[in-house]
């Protein structure tokens, strides 16, 4: 028998363990053209929020009783197609099952010779997003201060070594001590804040900023944005790539309004999503994977045993529960 | 006697014409390299009210006890220079002052041929204004729905009549009947709202915009530019110009937050002042001179008669008193 979790309803708010439900189903069999492929590593991701709720939004919303979907790199077990074999890796946007078909020119095959769970996390979405974002938005120049929320997530952590490799000056905001202990000790950033223990956001983004905010990559939002916002310098970029913090939020997020700061400092504010640079993306991976093979970026991933796992370990995210890159292995 | 505006006190919230002075000074003289010019036609600009209080801005705060200052047209009466004699006409940053002496090197000699008032209006910092900020930020395209707010002021008139030029569906937004008539029957926009009359702002939004906003214009901020935000497309271009309803905000103007809707548009947002652009004044102005030369711009001021109605007209501002550029003439 096979596995798969499904939507079982629409979160309000947080989501919880009951909005999923673990399903038996069919065992299926490749057609002409299609792989059996067997899930290795399945990505949870922030952005899935949004497709739990009917809102209308840049990716199509989940359907109630139906299984979720993501990134997946999963093994080919059975091949109805000529230039796939049993036992080849591939990536794809594959459903939350054990096992399941796919059209063999809706996969990628992947060099085994990297760890696989990689190209879920700095070879794939979450490093092309910290490459694109901070490359075409935030342009972020030697000896310019770059202050990156959710510094410890899968894009931040990029995006922090982007902006060390860049010769910039480095702040990283993060939700715990072992996290800004990795950020300082690992990834070498200039100044951590922890902003779960901090009094006063503000204060602390003054004081690790002497010199104000050139450009600030935002993956969380709400007050913590706030606080950052109020030192950025003139012709400050801000880079809105997730907003972690607001997610879950039940009523329209309200807060101060950015638009006269940003009239008398000349800041720009854009928001994107990866998919807008997928014609570049074979440049950002060949970056990205000759600064790892370099040994010029450090990596890290949170990976949670268990197919069973991923409603908690997708859950988890909103909780700061992984450092780096969070997976679900089987 | 001399005659000169200073500022008596900083406003809190709405400015009064308590907060200024009409008083006498001495009439100077000018020493060499200088000039004694009479003013002709002095501007009042919603980025005075900034100047007004003692926040760091963008430019530097009035000071309390001295004359106010801005663009002003003046007739050159006395020349210690030998690039100006007694008669010319120039452009100047000054005082605000029926008589005063500048230095010849900060001003600029005009075209007589040219009504001089333009000079602060069409072809001078709100020209300019309209122009950089709808060619560098908006980048419209023929075919776009562009949206502007304060659409019957110096700097919106001009936006309309870009956009028109640029082939794309306009929509202005002002606060009277009259003012929307103009735009419809003189500037030739597509759609007009009146925001004073209007009940829901977003249905209006929704009813004039079918295809969404792809360019928005904001010259006024608060929950005008809310309503506009509910309806921006993918890769939508928000000009952050001015934010001329916030602007007597005795706290910080609080709204719902924009982020999140920027990120799931992939939408830009940009603040500017045009003096970024100075480099580049010359370029602004011929194109805007030769539009008006070919009939292809349509321009129209509000000219109030007497210095000493100078306090009086700069609040009229904040009560939408003008259309087009608003103007104290001597």
């Amino acid at each position: 028998m096979n596995r798969q979790i499904i939507l079982k309803s629409r979160p309000t708010g947080m989501p919880a363990v009951t909005n999923f439900e673990l399903a038996e189903t069919h065992m299926p069999s490749p057609e002409e053209g299609e792989l059996l492929v067997k899930s290795l590593y399945i990505s949870v991701d922030p952005y899935m929020r949004s497709r739990m709720s009917d809102a209308k939004s840049y990716v199509p919303s989940f359907e109630v009783g139906k299984p979720m979907d993501g990134g997946v790199v999963a093994e080919v077990i059975e091949s109805n197609h000529p230039d796939f074999v049993v036992g080849d890796a591939v990536l794809g946007h594959l459903q939350w099952k054990v096992i399941q078909t796919i059209n063999a020119q809706h996969v990628t095959k992947l060099d085994k010779a990297v760890q696989l769970s990689y190209y879920l996390g700095i070879l794939g979405m979450p490093g092309l997003t910290a490459y694109f974002g901070m490359n075409e938005i935030g342009k972020p120049v030697a000896g310019e201060t770059v202050v990156v929320s959710g510094a410890a997530g899968a894009v931040g952590m990029v995006v922090c070594q982007i902006a060390k490799l860049k010769g910039c000056r480095v702040v990283g905001i993060a939700g715990s001590d072992d996290k800004t202990a990795y950020l300082k000790d690992v990834l070498k950033v200039d100044e951590v804040i922890n902003y779960r223990t901090e009094k006063d956001m503000k204060a602390a983004i003054e004081r690790t900023c002497p010199d104000g905010v050139d450009v600030y990559y935002d993956n969380v939002g709400g007050a913590i944005s706030d606080a950052v916002f109020s030192n950025i310098n003139k012709f400050a970029r801000i880079i809105l790539c997730g907003q972690i913090s607001l997610y879950n939020s039940t009523e329209v997020p309200v807060g101060p309004r950015p638009q006269p700061l940003m009239v008398k400092k000349s800041a720009l504010m854009q928001g994107f999503i990866v998919s807008n640079y997928s014609a570049r993306f074979g440049e950002g991976i060949h970056q990205l994977a000759q600064w790892l093979g370099d040994g010029k970026l450090a990596y890290q991933e949170t990976i949670v045993d268990g197919f069973e796992k991923l409603p908690e370990t997708f859950i988890g995210l909103f909780h700061g529960k992984n450092t780096g890159k969070f997976l679900v292995k089987m």
